[in-house]
């Protein structure tokens, strides 16, 4: 679409440089690391203010503009593409840290402050923001995502890690969720209503987060698995005996091929769990302790842990690296990267199914994931501009849904639904599918909030 | 109102004998412990499954009747009351325990199992569920009231254990707000819209429950103190410092003295803070050593802690007879249970301030509270019949909640908000409030759910 002149004179008018048409602009506003084209919007906007977010949200409504909401633009199912055109709202240039409360463990942050910025900023206070979905993700983003990552098992999700938002409707309205209490009953959780809505309800302008204190001790460890079930099933042992496990991800022979070959290591090229252990010093001896004689009876070896900074990052290098790796390994490939999530019970079972189905499928899709919340990535690796392996990729992708949802999992553990599940979310919910489009219709009747997201034809 | 006899003719038809307009049946489900004087509803229906649910749905529908959902009745802000007559929807045959998924750690239970028929069934899994709102409240009225109570600070409150939710829609289907993986992106939060939505966006006819490992070791405390600011400031600095406190209850000086009355006990009449630590034996113990460190910091004295079931019992007497002493101690009161939350920075201050005004007012009113999550309770107590005490009441309550708003807290951390808390919910949060009435209006266009509660005039 082209934007109309006057909206065009309207937005200059109220943000001057702060708003462009440039097609360079506007490309790198509407790619991300998602499997599909990208699509880019007609202009892209930077405010300061919520009042400036309310200002052209005004502007927006009378023109009848698409606006999309954009963080650091590192989702994966291509939210930020702007699928009718529109405005894009790079949230970038507000990332003011708002205020500390050391005392009550809460911060306020406009949302795009990134979770490393606020780490940096909190590292003097002794406290943390815990949530590490792995990208420097914006905290805008995380929430419209309902981001989670590495130490969810330990400290939840962003649905548990935020306190109150403020927002500015479709409506134009600036409202807040919340007051700063860590617990209300007060009325309809407006909060988590907004958590993982996908910028299709409004635009988040503030978010009060929960932080943490830094343990006193964190210690990591690795071991290696002869096979998967007995990988699973010391995770599931572990967290049934109460051992509070920070971080428990799961490698597979793949991605440890590909790091191998990549960063140069040479770990055994088994089922690999990484582990973190925050506590007190006594505490996470203690607990590893445990993991250890867990997972030695489950066929668990070569564990081994560290406690120093540079000794853990040798340690968890296969995993902070297998991102990377996978990229460079499977050079000449657009990477499909999808996740589902599962009952813990049902967790082995549905990798193994998932990896007999991509061994037989002739692509390389490594699987790595955060088992102690049933929840696992796939990276499925298609020869760019090969439409055969495409078409595979697409089959293979959508059994793996389908057996995740057979198994009482959900389409999407962390990714969200984006441009890529919205049949999916039909399939999981179905009815209650119909629920969110009369709440998205309440809230937003014109469908101007990120349209094309969540629900087919909106 | 009076029933249209075509529709109790329908109800009879669909329920026989689960059907009645008995007036001690009505009386009974229209009365509880609340201020307010009772409101009966007009009939009182027991259904036993959600497909009967979804019948009376669209009976109620038809006939334009409000449908008020009833648990266990024992919810404190009037959310039972019958404000414009209708049905009450009884769910207590709907009392069956569906699956305990043992590895998994989770249950799906019936809204009508109350927390201690579901922890007696769980005694032989080793697993517990750990929301404790004090009486023995049902699963569907605690999801509804987003309760929580003394082991929240440890464990979260409903809005954290619950994963999924059956409904039946105010339009009559049956929904499901998820699937049974322990986390999911996938599309709007319906499970916490419906969670503390007081029966005002439909009927909850399932509810999906984390559970917990039963700690191996569980070591209960107490410790008096001089005065407030100290107890508040430990269990500031035990959370702090990562101690992951079970429970941390407050009982103030009224408190005790009515304790000591009613129970025959000999505790100092001062703040004093009841605690319960859950874990492995060291680490309970460490936990103790740290608490006792930091409450001797700050003017803790008389710190004892025990073991044993029957020690553990003897200690927390106090706290476990609260209610009923208080109740028994102002003999010939009515008594006016109210709560509310603020960041625990401003705990102290509130509870002072409070205290003050109390003594001012010339009332009886025992503070107590859940101070991990910075959340107190007062129960004013005004004589029956005297107008005059119930108007001081009013302007001490309307007092305290103005005060919690204006240290960033909410009106209730959680009660709810029922009749009684209506206006203060729009002075939090203001503009968010019309945000809910479009959503209960696109969900319950009739107004037929739980009709003027949460909203004034619905």
């Amino acid at each position: 679409m082209t934007l109309p002149q006057t909206a065009v004179d309207q937005f200059e008018a109220l943000l001057g440089e702060r708003f462009t048409t440039s097609r360079g602009i506007c490309a790198e506003h509407g790619a991300d690391i998602s499997h599909f084209d990208p699509m880019p919007p007609d202009a892209v906007l930077f405010p300061r203010t919520a009042e400036e977010v309310q200002a052209i949200m005004k502007i927006c409504t009378a023109w009848h503009l698409p606006v999309i909401p954009y963080g650091a633009g590192t989702s994966v199912e291509g939210h930020i593409h702007a699928m009718h055109g529109g405005v894009c709202l790079d949230m970038s240039q507000m990332n003011r840290i708002v205020r500390v409360n050391a005392e009550d463990m809460d911060v306020v942050v406009e949302p795009g402050v990134t979770r490393n910025q606020l780490n940096s900023h909190l590292r003097d206070t002794g406290l943390f923001f815990p949530i590490d979905p792995g990208a420097d993700a914006s905290i805008g983003g995380m929430a419209s995502t309902r981001a989670s990552g590495t130490n969810a098992v330990r400290y939840g999700t962003m649905r548990e890690n935020i306190l109150s938002l403020e927002v500015v409707t479709a409506s134009g309205e600036i409202i807040r969720t919340a007051r700063r209490a860590r617990k209300s009953a007060a009325g309809y959780d407006l909060t988590r209503l907004f958590i993982g809505a996908e910028g299709t309800l409004g635009v988040i302008t503030q978010v009060g987060l929960k932080v943490h204190g830094i343990p006193e001790a964190i210690l990591s460890g690795v071991c290696t698995f002869n096979d998967l079930e007995g990988a699973i099933r010391s995770v599931m042992e572990a967290i049934q005996m109460g051992v509070p496990l920070a971080r428990v991800e799961f490698l597979d022979e793949a991605t440890i091929a590909a790091v191998n070959h990549i960063s140069k290591l040479d770990l055994p090229e088994h089922p690999t769990l990484f582990f973190e252990f925050h506590g007190t010093d006594r505490a996470v001896e203690e607990q590893v302790a445990r993991v250890r004689d867990s997972a030695e009876t489950h066929g668990g070896w070569g564990f081994e842990w560290a406690r120093k900074p540079e000794e853990r990052n040798r340690l968890w290098a296969a995993r902070h690296e297998a991102a990377l790796s996978i990229a460079a390994y499977a050079t000449g490939t657009r990477q499909w990267w999808t996740d589902v999530c599962v009952p813990i019970s049902r967790l082995a079972e549905c990798i193994l199914q998932t990896r007999t189905d991509i061994d037989q499928s002739d692509l390389f899709a490594p699987i790595l994931g955060h088992v102690g919340d049933g929840n696992f990535h796939v990276g499925i690796c298609a020869k760019e501009g090969d439409e055969d392996a495409f078409g595979k990729a697409e089959a293979l992708h959508d059994r793996l849904v389908g057996r995740a949802l057979s198994m009482e999992g959900t389409c999407t553990g962390e990714h969200g639904i984006g441009r890529g599940k919205i049949s999916y979310l039909e399939d999981e919910l179905d009815g209650a599918v119909e629920l969110m489009r009369r709440i998205k219709s309440a809230l937003d009747p014109l469908n101007l909030m990120n349209p094309g997201k969540i629900f087919a034809n909106a």
